[in-house]
């Protein structure tokens, strides 16, 4: 049975992975026979918000304390991520992608990208194993990859964002995936357009029945 | 199209709703061509629970708030619910149900029940709609209505409990569904059995179907 890495930013839309696209990529492995192990890196989130008003709490957590409330509580510090002990590796979208895994959000194409979640990438990609990416998660590729080609839907700022770190942005509707064969970088946009869960779900399903056909 | 209410107990399974059953409730609902809204008591929740170490944290979350991570911010409060906008209602698992819409896992066939909980399991019932439930949270049905047919699975001590408060238990195996047709209450078992992510989305599209057959 093929054993998916899937890297989780926390626990919500606007600071954390984006529920429904970590939920539906765990769905979408499992759905097509393989096994999942979730990660996160153990870092304190970039803030906490409100989720109801959009404002930001007065209050501090852990990505991967967060995180483990997707994983159920099977969660692994993305530290202890070895590219040789995984067929692939997935990045599920949501804010927490652009905040805590990369600081593209605040950033802009001078963004830092998280060492763990650097290092994550660069050993997957040099093992030759896909790394799929759904909704503005492609921006941590552009910066960690450069030259390589993504999607995040249609947005033209954050495609011009991400062509400046040197990638090539393909435009694409829901469920749509873009592959990028000398990586093996498979994205789709998820809830980068105005998606409905149904949408998310096919996008995190073609993404997984390509990184499974690649790895 | 019609329009189904979900009430959410928080956002993560040893304190509030549980995510995959949360999210696949929606899913289910999407896929099968109707609308949700998405509802949580606008409460405290009884304690927080740090989901890799199974302990407390020394923190106060609110359930509403913290379920608008799940819904992405497009949640009210269960006060505003009347059964009269809605076509059904579902409550998805996780101890949160337990936990913050009664007091279950506390008290056992003792517990309280939230009051906008309770109004809103009476007043759609009281107006011949189907209530859906999954995983632990027909524990609080038992509790309201009593003399209800309804299933946890296979748990001894859980089916003891919640027949001890009135209701008939069934003992069901993955994704099945057991339907009182009397109260128009559909129950599934969920991650009350050692379940993977798939047999979930099994349960709540199973659930769904029978809601909008007699919704």
């Amino acid at each position: 049975m093929k054993n998916i890495a899937v890297v989780l930013a926390g626990n919500g839309v606007y600071d954390g992975a984006e529920i429904h696209e970590a939920t539906l990529t765990l769905l979408a492995i499992a759905q097509q026979g393989a096994a999942y192990q979730c990660f996160a890196p153990d870092v304190e989130q970039a803030h906490v918000v409100n989720h109801i008003t959009g404002e930001e709490m007065p209050e501090k957590r852990n990505v991967m304390i967060e995180a483990a409330r997707i994983a159920r509580g099977n969660i692994k510090a993305l530290s202890e991520y070895k590219a040789a002990d995984y067929d692939a590796i997935v990045f599920p979208g949501g804010f927490g992608a652009a905040k805590n895994l990369c600081t593209f959000a605040f950033d802009g194409p001078d963004c830092k990208v998280n060492a763990d979640v650097e290092k994550a990438i660069k050993e997957t990609v040099a093992a030759k194993k896909p790394v799929g990416s759904l909704c503005i998660s492609p921006a941590i590729l552009a910066k960690v990859l450069g030259d390589v080609k993504v999607t995040i839907g249609q947005d033209k700022g954050t495609a011009e964002a991400i062509e400046s770190m040197g990638a090539t942005h393909v435009i694409t509707n829901h469920g749509e995936i873009v592959v990028d064969e000398k990586y093996k970088v498979i994205t789709t946009p998820c809830y980068m357009l105005d998606a409905n869960i149904s949408q998310i779900a096919e996008g995190a399903t073609n993404v997984m029945a390509k990184i499974l056909e690649l790895a």
